[in-house]
């Protein structure tokens, strides 16, 4: 199975290298019909694209997407649709340290061990640049599932938490942070400011909701929706935790507390399975929370070997993100819509 | 793809539900020559079997595998390995009202929801029964990975979690509880008889840690070991949250923190990222956590409705297990066992 | 990908060896809600089975099968289906030359070539005694498209064409070479009789037709309708040639000669394609044509080495069919059912 | 499964229409350290390019292959390989006619029926410009393979056989056929130039041989090299026909006379097997053959409908292959060479 490829019936592909002249994207099993131009895809890219406010890195990158196949007069053919996206500000940057030594907390030392070579500009595959082609994807899937509305958001930077009780969806797109919580949205701008002055970077935990997912998407027993859902989330750069519904939190509850009870409707009383029962969504939100470690790419130097094993230091110069899990919202969301729309397409061919 | 298989170039297929004739997996991608029978795998199963302690469920079951094809004069032949696991006290139980109401918590409804009908004798497929054929499986791929060691036991039950500087190895196998920690086992015995006798269940989290992974196992971009991995724990039955190496905790670290510092050899001063870095390992010991729910199948009446949307109540008589998180722990080390051997097998193919 | 698994949605794994316990198949995918039973797929075994005539193999197999899982109360859930066919008359058949020597025409060379093993007995893995297990899955195939009719037919037989203008579909039940050429069939007992007396062994061609395939079934460009069938074809055992409607003929034919003229219906003039065009179907009967070879397992002796590399005979004594693409009817039928329900269902997938 | 997707380890996607602004493929999995730049990949384009000789058409494509990812300092790195391969030469032409009726024998009504809608610019995804992206594919497949020599040639044009006695190499590359009998080259020149004149096409059948395959490559039972050779060529434009060995001619031969036997060596007197023996290679040449039918875009005009179902004729006017067969010869040499690097990586990942 390709290992660059996702997904059961809708397909992605994604190619492409942090330096390399361009990055992009096939999707495979794209219903027929659906209206698709760059404009469909080009908002969520510029979602995602970084210096959209100093609280992420001041790389330019344009990312305009161009769509190379797959649509004929405005509308998708059901044929492999091809999207790419130009690399620019590749700046001849000095990467002769990175070179000869291993950056703690990036792919380094792991690619030059399986591969025994690595493209060491800009972290080539490993760099999160591939999340622009996931969003490009993700841009695409959303028109297979016109029926859900997608939505994540941060909940947690820097080990400083929203107040649920202050939750207001306006406040997402009304600050830097895609933050429900305007005051927490303070507190973090601080938070932010002081960690890049000292060279160092924070964590972060998204959450995301889609609403309106139908039940009977999803199956039995490894193509689960939440295994899926974990098993995407936890392919992007930085993810090192998933939780569905209420996740870690379920495993301190009682079993009373924990089942949701229904009443006729059918509606649920409470959603602590986060919209998913034996992997089946039921018709709730489905809920999902990845937890991204603070970015590696700091200021502060850190202790490593070079290529010859010999001890050394580094320190990443340059315009870095100081906290990744902002970026990370659309690709969360770009993943989520992938997941979904998969397993729509899946729950047709076998249930009609 | 098949919704009931899993893994890239060593898959296995399982199938079976709770109360049919049997329950089975089919191996594929085994490599030839390995010595493999019978008792190769039985002493995991009966490591999962319930029964072996008052704190799990007093059904019965023998869970004796036969091995029917992929081997001849003990070792395997290189080609697909079916086991089979004999279904036995499948007693005549009650199970008029599931099923005619939904049982909260479980896959009922939404089973009906995909499929239109449900085998409602004991779960049908959503039973946790079908983990005896991952476990089974798992025994395989050990045999394809010896040079690692594979451990888990619970870190967490009913939120009181072990202490880490009171942690004994040899603990796991002296208690019923896979605790690694003599007095929190002594606490969670207490913890389970009070919550069996309110007629309640508990939650746990599990840890699963690997020893001696070469570096170099697992892929950009979508078939990421901690991925892979992520998608196969959330996949066991009752799995609400997986983490790789610190996880959720991660995200409340700084940068300088987390990242994993190298000196020569090479060695890793610490080990946040679970021994996987750009989602390849390290040679560090890889590190999972999954979080189980609280058990849905208990005593106390939970509210529900009908088949027909009337709302009415359901309890769960009979033998349940109290804390479904104590008997997933052989489940965890065989998802870690199977996902293991098959990125070393996926590795070798592209890498030689 | 696995090795012993075949389709894209509806996807089948087979297991098991000739002198094994059982063999089998799992299939998954499946659509709920459709009547199965034992006698839905028990007749399709036993028009393969052996000794039907004296124009196969005398060998005794019950081939009765069981259904394991995927159905409740008669009727497919969704699941994963288990079918189960015990092995019977393993006869202690002395296979200590086969144990020693490669049979030419044979896997035996390869498979040890590629494995290092092999099991000798009947065969083993690559034993044509696998193709039950396809029957038997292709049955289930068969209930996903009732609104398919697939026929296949013996068209020629050690060289010996039926006339076409003689076709009779009344015929093919008639005698036991499922051939509609009731003259043909005639002097085919013949050529069999005298073949076998000869401790020789005759090749086939078989032809199988699907009508009322609807038009759309099928993808471009590696999923392509004839691309899978020529695929599943040579994949049973002693195909040695596919061909798609005209075949081979067709490119002997002139391009006005070959384009099947269309007139408003939409209705073909002619049918040189096969029912494909563009790996899509037409509308029109897929039809498609498979080349047996003569079976290896002759009573003449056969210049061969041992696993030793010394040149040695073998003869293969015993119970063996003199014409092996008499009893591949079913299975290119088989084989056929399962490539459109498949398609039926990817296509559902993609366009609803 | 993605349907525009080949290979089981070593994976290419296609995507590109005809008269879209570009085509090209993603190959995933390739080994690490491979020495690849363009040159690598031009001559093979070249060799398929059409507009060499006046027997082909004379549209005009430079072809010229651009890597944008995958390779870095000159070398695989082991991640997504992506190539990409822009259109020019499309002419504006008048495609009026195509537009609004389906041209028989081609995919026009069939993506219609499918799909719902067409890009009927130069037959889109249809197209047998996808071949390139395929030839592309290839000539990265070869330098996995470097063990592994590979040559197609034509065997038969329009019907007129290759005198086997006549068979010369060097002549292959000394017409414009690659036809290695110079006697039929020159029938075969006149035959075009009729064929040209009468508005008319001609078939072809392909023969391709790949020396020096160890034994071992292959898997039972539905990844047989034999099975995925013929779902690889069938996937070829205007196949019709896949032959392994002797083919359909094998059915017309006695056990005895099929059987290769072997002698000390190991040595095979004899090749009816085309190099593979229970899908599994044996260490003799691999031998395929391959029947394309006539080009059905010909001058002279053939009965269709229009989309609206009324009967009209229509005519192919422009620069078409009389003969699509001789440049299908590198892309049955690409296929080929897919097949085998594919499999030479699945049998490296279960057999070491």
């Amino acid at each position: 199975m390709s290992v660059n490829t996702f997904g059961h019936v809708l397909r992605v592909t994604t190619w492409g290298e942090s330096h390399g002249p361009a990055i992009g994207v096939v999707i495979d099993g794209c219903p027929p019909g659906l209206a698709l131009s760059e404009a469909d895809i080009q908002p969520w890219l510029d979602k995602r694209r970084p210096g959209t406010s100093r609280y992420t890195t001041q790389r330019r990158e344009d990312d305009a997407v161009r769509i190379l196949s797959g649509t004929f007069e405005g509308r998708t053919t059901g044929t492999s649709i091809s999207l790419l996206i130009e690399n620019q500000d590749q700046r001849s940057k000095d990467y002769s340290q990175v070179a000869k030594a291993y950056r703690p907390g990036h792919a380094d030392y792991t690619y030059e061990a399986k591969y025994g070579l690595r493209d060491w500009r800009g972290g080539g595959r490993s760099s999160a640049r591939e999340t622009a082609a996931r969003v490009a994807a993700g841009a695409v899937a959303r028109l297979v599932i016109p029926e859900v509305r997608i939505r994540a958001f941060l909940v947690e930077l820097g080990g400083d938490s929203v107040d649920r009780s202050a939750f207001d969806l306006e406040q997402i797109a009304a600050n830097p942070f895609h933050c429900p919580d305007a005051a927490a949205a303070r507190r973090w701008e601080q938070a932010i400011d002081a960690a890049r002055k000292a060279g160092s970077s924070l964590g972060a935990v998204v959450e995301c909701r889609a609403e309106d997912v139908p039940p009977g998407w999803g199956a039995p027993v490894y193509a689960k929706l939440d295994g899926d859902l974990a098993g995407a989330m936890m392919s992007i750069n930085a993810a090192k935790g998933v939780e569905i519904g209420d996740g870690f939190a379920a495993a301190r509850l009682r079993g009373e507390e924990n089942a949701d009870a229904m009443r006729a409707g059918p509606t649920f009383l409470s959603n602590h399975a986060g919209g998913i029962l034996g992997g089946i969504s039921s018709g709730q939100p489905v809920v999902v929370r990845v937890a991204f470690k603070p970015a590696s790419s700091i200021l502060t130097p850190l202790q490593t070997i070079d290529r010859d094993g010999n001890e050394t230091e580094i320190a990443t110069r340059g315009r870095h993100d100081p906290c990744v899990g902002i970026r990370a919202v659309p690709v969360v969301e770009a993943m989520m819509a992938l997941v979904l729309a998969d397993h729509k397409l899946l729950h047709r061919a076998q249930c009609g």
